[in-house]
């Protein structure tokens, strides 16, 4: 059993309802290493695919976060990865959605602000000014279950962190310049980025915090069968 | 906010600690309706990547269950999908440690019990007696970042049955016959079967359900950086 005592309480169903990605960070208070270690030691007891486990993480921070997020941002300067998939038309109504409330009410950027919209994108591969950033990765040699069960270790270390007062926000991003982290943590030839997660203590007077993207009516998500 | 009253109120650090999957159901003691309504309405709160919340959950319990049940045994005895990848060998320790303790103390087979093993693969493919299963697709144009993100809902929905008092456990070899429901719900070709989730009451005097598996230590996964 656990040894954290969590800094608010919550029920698992509360924790869920009230949870939202954070896009603003406290840059100088730092994630305590106490609260990171027993985060993952609970999070170990994830469901996995044949018992795989197959997340590897490593947490960066301070200084090497730093040098790490200038790389990123000169990846970004020199042009966005070639084999980027575009998803297929459909969901194009759920980002533009996303892009709205961001960008337009969160960050109060206008639509047609397209060096505005490239400053967050800057933002973002500095994780919101979060002191704190995890990588998640996978061996290559697995597949798409071991992906999900990736997936689902990643939400219970988001849940974790939201029960101890600390917001975060999966970066799909940091998929984008592997050799970034090659170079600076030396991450191995046999591993796959599947994303980042910003890790820290949320700027409560930041607007773009205050806003909560809509999500989907469930019923358009779930058919049942008998 | 979730109108959904915990059978047993659960801090998120008690419940991820206490969830084990469960291999053994109460066939005769359906899953409330209700109670599957309000979790999937919390659980679409979960973040996914540019918002696109790719899930698709199709509920399956009663007659068609069984229906669907009898089609997967049956190809199952025709043969083992021939596309399957076989985990890098470095993997092998941690499955050999799940069959270990499932098979050996949990079902009580011998290692060199073959035909002892095939039917425990006929009942995962019952569900394990389970009276629901919900199966969790993604739409095939979209790539790994999104079946991250299926893994981050099905998290959040399996957390919230654990908090109602209901077990479950994903099942990654729902994939392994999609024609199977094809014919029986009539699964768009356009959907990627992710995996399924058996659900229901867990059966307390069944001696696998007594069983843990033995999971990694969290320093072999994490590293840390500064």
């Amino acid at each position: 059993m656990s040894n954290l005592k969590a800094s608010r309480p919550l029920s698992v169903s509360q924790a869920i309802s009230q949870r939202h990605s954070i896009h603003a960070f406290v840059r100088d208070r730092p994630v305590p290493r106490q609260i990171l270690e027993e985060v993952f030691k609970v999070a170990q007891n994830s469901a996995s695919n044949f018992n795989i486990q197959p997340w590897e993480v490593k947490v960066i921070s301070g200084e090497k976060l730093s040098q790490v997020q200038d790389k990123l941002v000169k990846s970004l300067e020199n042009g966005m990865p070639k084999e980027m998939l575009e998803p297929p038309a459909k969901f194009r109504d759920r980002i533009e959605k996303q892009g709205r409330v961001l960008h337009g009410e969160g960050f109060g950027i206008a639509r047609e602000d397209k060096a505005g919209r490239h400053e967050v994108l800057k933002l973002n591969f500095k994780s919101y000014r979060a002191p704190c950033m995890a990588l998640f990765c996978m061996d290559k040699g697995l597949a798409t279950p071991d992906v999900a069960s990736v997936g689902i270790y990643l939400e219970n270390v988001i849940l974790l962190l939201w029960e101890q007062g600390l917001g975060s926000i999966p970066q799909m991003t940091m998929a984008w310049y592997p050799e970034v982290f090659k170079e600076e943590i030396g991450l191995s030839e046999d591993l796959q980025i599947i994303c980042g997660l910003a890790i820290g203590y949320p700027d409560e007077d930041a607007n773009v915090v205050k806003v909560r993207i809509p999500k989907r009516r469930w019923e358009e998500h779930v058919t049942f069968w008998e």
